[in-house]
């Protein structure tokens, strides 16, 4: 037993994703139509292409039709990275036998990357990396009217209030949160971070996170799901520490401590090391191979998560870790899958 | 004259901005209701702060309400950079005595500005920044039905065809463009480098143009634009040059070179040396005060447009160059005022 040697246990995403499958073939089961998952794969990257082929045995193991779509630098011609990745995403829009898209990123970089995102049908979007689902996570609205996918504008204040239950009401259904901070969620639910005894939407209350990267694909998400969920959570990047939370920084009695429906975002003058200092739970996405988050900085007994491609954390991290998750992958593509079933049937709910 | 002395000519944006002023004004002067535009300032940012004092000016001087709307730590509490700003486009966008907003960028850095892009309603929108405007532009869509703008939806592909005339067609209204890539094309308009006399949609045809930077704000957009008007347009980014245009690349009979009905992206092993050897037009939006284009590489005789903060052209850029445009913000802000006026007239017909 790892604990024996005095280290933390490592934990792989195998037995995770295990849970999420079972899930997701009993949906399967009950479709009158295996879902069909188009990947679009527009670049030479290695490891682009070992993620289209790790999704690909993924559908197929459960059953999930997959089709790739290569173009650009990763098809047979003389195309450019990127090329033709637009129209790709255009044409699966508009095949109405497509139920969702998945893109392999990164292709142009960060902002040109962001506008293709854009370009995914809300209703494929099994990513969840369209700025609707952002916008819907930022501000707490867990539900949504399915045709409200269709507008261009944001749900009205009144949509965002305190989550009370984990099912939606009736004629609503659950908004689809983007796929990669939704599988740290579900890996720290598994480890027990959530504490099942709190009330849904809270289950992360008394934790102390801190989330190192503050991109919108990973890190701002991450942190705001987290702290939606209870948490206190340092967000941290290269220029500036903040803090995320629900609940009110005023002292007074706890009356009048009523916490807000959704994350607040504030300032922080605390440094990356005071934050792991105090922090239960630390997760690193910094796309650097060289960026090491110090294992002396860390509390004894914390959970790391790594999930950057590279290592974020020094190799005797679970000196000081009690767990230590190092890649979330095969969460994230369960996630997916799941997302994919759920778009399929808010389609079906459409058409009706 | 400045041409005697061998140098070029040194060009301000205020005779451009003037004829547009004059154009607004009639606008103005036959609308019922005041156009109302809200600046959203949430940085302490001298820059921004000049920018919106320079917006107040404007608007007063044409006759436009402007209300600044301080957030932030451009506010007198003790709010953190940023705080509070989309709460501040929620409430614009909201309250229906508002017909514009514009947002003093940069506040969090580029992918969390854009995805702040993205709550502004399209409606309201006068910097042209919301993703459904960026895809028109792309795709080479001029003309929409003002419907369409309450969509989530892409326009169909049938949507993007060769431009034919300059006004839309009835029902159809202009699409929005982003102010600052307008305000360059309005530039190189009006000192001749769109030539009035070959067909609408095809006026920089023969023009090679070199564009310095490709941000989703300025670059990329503006590259798409140029070559969507007919230019041979060279896309210089820190790692990579792309060339635009919309004519095939293949040799042939002219019968067979029929142009796309929008640009098509190509990658190019040409070097910025190369690029400016040949370039008629030289743009350059690099946010650094050391990046300077060498004059020595310029082409005698070109254009080159300063669009950045700091001058990216040397000190003795007008030896080359025979007209040197320092700046553009003035006419910028003119372009946004148009987009005002567009808009209220837009919304006015989706009420009708």
């Amino acid at each position: 037993m790892a604990l024996h040697s005095g280290k933390g246990l490592l934990l792989k995403a195998d037995p995770i994703a295990a849970a999420f499958r079972d899930e997701i073939q009993l949906a399967l089961s009950r479709v009158s139509r295996r879902p069909r998952l188009v990947g679009i794969l527009a670049t030479s990257s290695a490891p682009s292409k070992f993620y289209a082929d790790f999704t690909k045995k993924q559908c197929e193991d459960l059953g999930v039709e997959f089709v790739l779509k290569k173009t650009g630098a990763a098809d047979t011609g003389d195309l450019g990275e990127g090329e033709g990745v637009e129209q790709a995403i255009i044409e699966a829009n508009e095949d109405e036998n497509v139920d969702g898209i998945m893109v392999y990123y990164p292709i142009f970089g960060a902002q040109q990357d962001h506008y293709l995102q854009q370009v995914v049908s809300p209703y494929k979007d099994v990513e969840g990396l369209h700025f609707k689902f952002h916008y819907n996570l930022y501000h707490n609205i867990r539900f949504i009217e399915p045709k409200s996918l269709l507008s261009s504008g944001v749900p009205s204040a009144a949509s965002s209030r305190v989550v009370e239950s984990e099912e939606p009401p009736t004629g609503l259904v659950k908004s689809i949160i983007p796929c990669t901070p939704l599988a740290i969620v579900k890996c720290l639910e598994h480890i027990g971070v959530y504490n099942k005894i709190l009330p849904y939407g809270d289950r992360a209350y008394g934790k102390t996170i801190t989330v190192i990267n503050r991109s919108e694909v990973v890190g701002r998400p991450l942190a705001a799901l987290l702290a939606n969920d209870g948490a206190r959570v340092f967000s941290v990047d290269i220029d500036s520490v903040q803090e995320y939370t629900k609940r009110p920084q005023v002292t007074g009695p706890a009356s009048a401590r009523q916490y807000h429906p959704r994350h607040v975002v504030h300032p922080s003058n605390a440094s990356l090391q005071e934050c792991l200092a105090i922090s239960d739970v630390v997760v690193s996405a910094v796309p650097s191979a060289s960026y090491k988050v110090k294992t002396e900085w860390l509390k004894d007994g914390c959970v790391c998560v790594n999930v950057a491609a590279d290592k974020n954390f020094e190799s005797d991290v679970r000196d000081k870790a009690s767990m230590y998750i190092p890649a979330v992958g095969k969460v994230t593509i369960i996630m997916l899958l799941r997302n994919l079933l759920r778009l399929q049937q808010y389609k079906a709910i459409l058409i009706e």
